[in-house]
């Protein structure tokens, strides 16, 4: 409802070459454990609507944002380890947040865009974003909604694709694992690899998750993590003959427990650690005997390097929506005011699917 | 001395068709924590040293037995993943002990071996074994002492070119931290990373291990880890730049400090894990926000998977021994009776290079 009136307004603003209040969201202080509604609180600023001469800004209206668990990663008290990676760079109170997502081009200093055109990549968690055009990209929408730009044809499915094929390197007929099977990345790594020909178990936090990925998803098998006492044994109920391939979004006891059912050659893509995220004491201690005795390999990775897979990843993606052979999971509120509870609850597993937020209408 | 005459009365006894008095250790009990020589026992058995007839046993005298850390996993209860490796089968009590080292022939119904032939593979810890030729290899000596084929140019040194040419994937240059660094795998290791061309640190329990390794073996850097007291910052101190690849020996705490400061794209060769085999407790609990956000991939091995190395990595070590490049370290006893003792040692650091018991004379 609010957002409507926003959009003439902004034009006319815009053609005055105006001044208007971007409201954007901060954190008050650092976030070492869970993170709450309130620790964040909302900002306004007067924002100019134009490009000062001579600048390379790119001024973006915000229309959909990527809600992502590795956010709060870089919302704690830094370690060194999270200074390393030019993707966990720290989130200061008080300031703009920088977040993936899609919007639309408002005025630009920046050859490379212009008025009116779709982008995707690093805005910020506010009604509009300032960018040097660092990670940002030019859309084509190609006749799909522009959530799918977030999430699917987004990183979420570079992501899964990247991972499973990239890191995973599987075969025809193999077993695979993979974890938050519900959210957005696990759900597509699962539909992957069954079209793959792979065979696919995933763990959701639901009974209606469960359902979900097992009816509408094709998941050979799919369980509720949370109601199982015993991981290792429920795993090998699910594997009587072992995982050859543990994608995994979870980490702690999980990856303990996939690490003890793996077979010979196992391959674990480490994609995200959710359940270490908000936990630093839970940190997983796999039986590495076992990965030495079956020659397991853990690899972490970063789905920013295989940009250069991208063109191969949207051709496939595409062809299997066009053909109907992938389910969009997508888990959409509107309201820029919604972002701090839409963030939080992936700590609660609130989500299905790709989880975003609308913050304004085209 | 009490070798000597044993000798020549085999010589007579085998002449004669006749039965010899074969000694022999084996474990009490299972094993589960830090083994003592009192967890061992010679028991003797009527041995016969002539092969049945239309049977293809080869009946060997040994000479050396390579002494090694695994072996206390297989003389645990046996979990799961332990029965799930051919190299980890169980050590029964008060049953022969498989062994890797080198005897030679006395006879043989195996068309593939002949009376004095020299073997290396899978022999005993006893006096004599009998073999189907399991994991045995006829040996040539090339001139070199026996003991350098249970060590340098056996499994210990297939171990140490295979996990680091084959597992960490060195390019010139890189910075190679190794673990157990005065062992039998890790000096050597550290030897071909040196004479590769990457930049040495190594770790070892006395400061006598630590004068040798840098003053004659040529790493750039070594540490008493026993004086240490933060794992974390002594890395951080040997490595200001970070350590590209780790050839671990030990798992546990310096697993997770070598983790915490390893660079992007890092690699991890899990060899062994020796701090945890006599300590279940004591599970490295690495920092996989680490592994992902630098892209490390963690791979256990097992050198027995690269027998196709075997004829190259022949060639490059004897051309190291014979230009110099390559200092051998054994650690050699006389005596069966020395087993245990030997064994227990390995968990106390009492060995330098490889540890090896010399059973009989040739
Ligand atoms: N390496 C990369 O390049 C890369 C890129 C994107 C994302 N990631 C990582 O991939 C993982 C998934 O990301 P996503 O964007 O697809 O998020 P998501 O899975 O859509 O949302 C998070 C989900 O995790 C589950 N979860 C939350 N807390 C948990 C816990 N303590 N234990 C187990 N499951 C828990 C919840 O589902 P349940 O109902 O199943 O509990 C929740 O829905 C995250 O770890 C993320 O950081 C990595
Ligand atoms: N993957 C394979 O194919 C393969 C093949 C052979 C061996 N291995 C493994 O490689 C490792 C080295 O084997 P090796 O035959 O060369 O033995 P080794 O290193 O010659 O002997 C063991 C050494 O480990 C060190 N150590 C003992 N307890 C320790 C602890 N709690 N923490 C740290 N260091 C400890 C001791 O030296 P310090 O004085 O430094 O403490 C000891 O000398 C072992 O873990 C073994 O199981 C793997």
């Amino acid at each position: 409802m609010m957002l409507s009136w926003l959009y003439p307004l902004e034009k006319v603003l815009h053609s005055l070459g105006m001044e208007v209040t971007n409201k954007f969201i901060v954190i008050k202080t650092q976030i070492d454990g869970k993170p709450q509604e309130s620790d964040f609180e909302f900002k306004t600023e007067p924002f100019s609507l134009t490009v000062k001469p001579g600048s390379n800004d790119i001024i973006i209206k915000n229309l959909y944002m990527s809600i992502d668990p590795y956010q709060i990663n870089r919302m704690k008290t830094m370690s060194s380890s999270q200074k390393a990676s030019e993707f966990a760079v720290g989130i200061s109170p008080g300031k703009v947040i920088d977040a993936y997502g899609v919007g639309k081009v408002i005025a630009s200093g920046n050859p490379k865009f212009e008025k009116d055109d779709y982008v995707v990549g690093l805005i910020s968690w506010g009604e509009y974003s300032i960018s040097q055009g660092f990670i940002l990209n030019k859309l084509d929408p190609m006749g799909f909604p522009l959530t799918y730009h977030v999430g699917l044809l987004g990183l979420s499915g570079l992501t899964a694709y990247s991972g499973f094929f990239e890191i995973c390197k599987p075969k025809k007929g193999e077993k695979v694992f993979v974890s938050a099977a519900s959210g957005s990345v696990g759900n597509l790594v699962g539909q992957y690899a069954k079209h793959f020909g792979c065979y696919v178990v995933g763990c959701a936090g639901s009974p209606n998750k469960v359902k979900l990925l097992k009816e509408k998803l094709g998941f050979d098998e799919v369980f509720n993590y949370k109601e199982e006492t015993d991981l290792n044994s429920t795993l090998q109920r699910y594997f009587p003959n072992g995982i050859d391939i543990y994608f995994d979004n979870v980490g702690g006891e999980m990856l303990e427990a996939a690490i003890s059912n793996m077979n010979m050659n196992g391959r674990v893509a480490l994609c995200g650690i959710i359940a270490e995220y908000t936990n630093a004491g839970k940190r997983a201690a796999p039986d590495l005997l076992n990965v030495i005795y079956k020659r397991i390999t853990i690899q972490g990775f970063l789905s920013g390097d295989y940009m250069s897979l991208f063109p191969e990843f949207l051709t496939t993606t595409i062809d299997h929506l066009r053909t109907g052979k992938i389910h969009v999971l997508e888990d959409v509120s509107v309201g820029l005011e919604g972002v701090p509870s839409a963030f939080v609850g992936l700590f609660r597993g609130d989500n299905v699917g790709k989880r975003i937020v609308q913050v304004s209408l085209d």
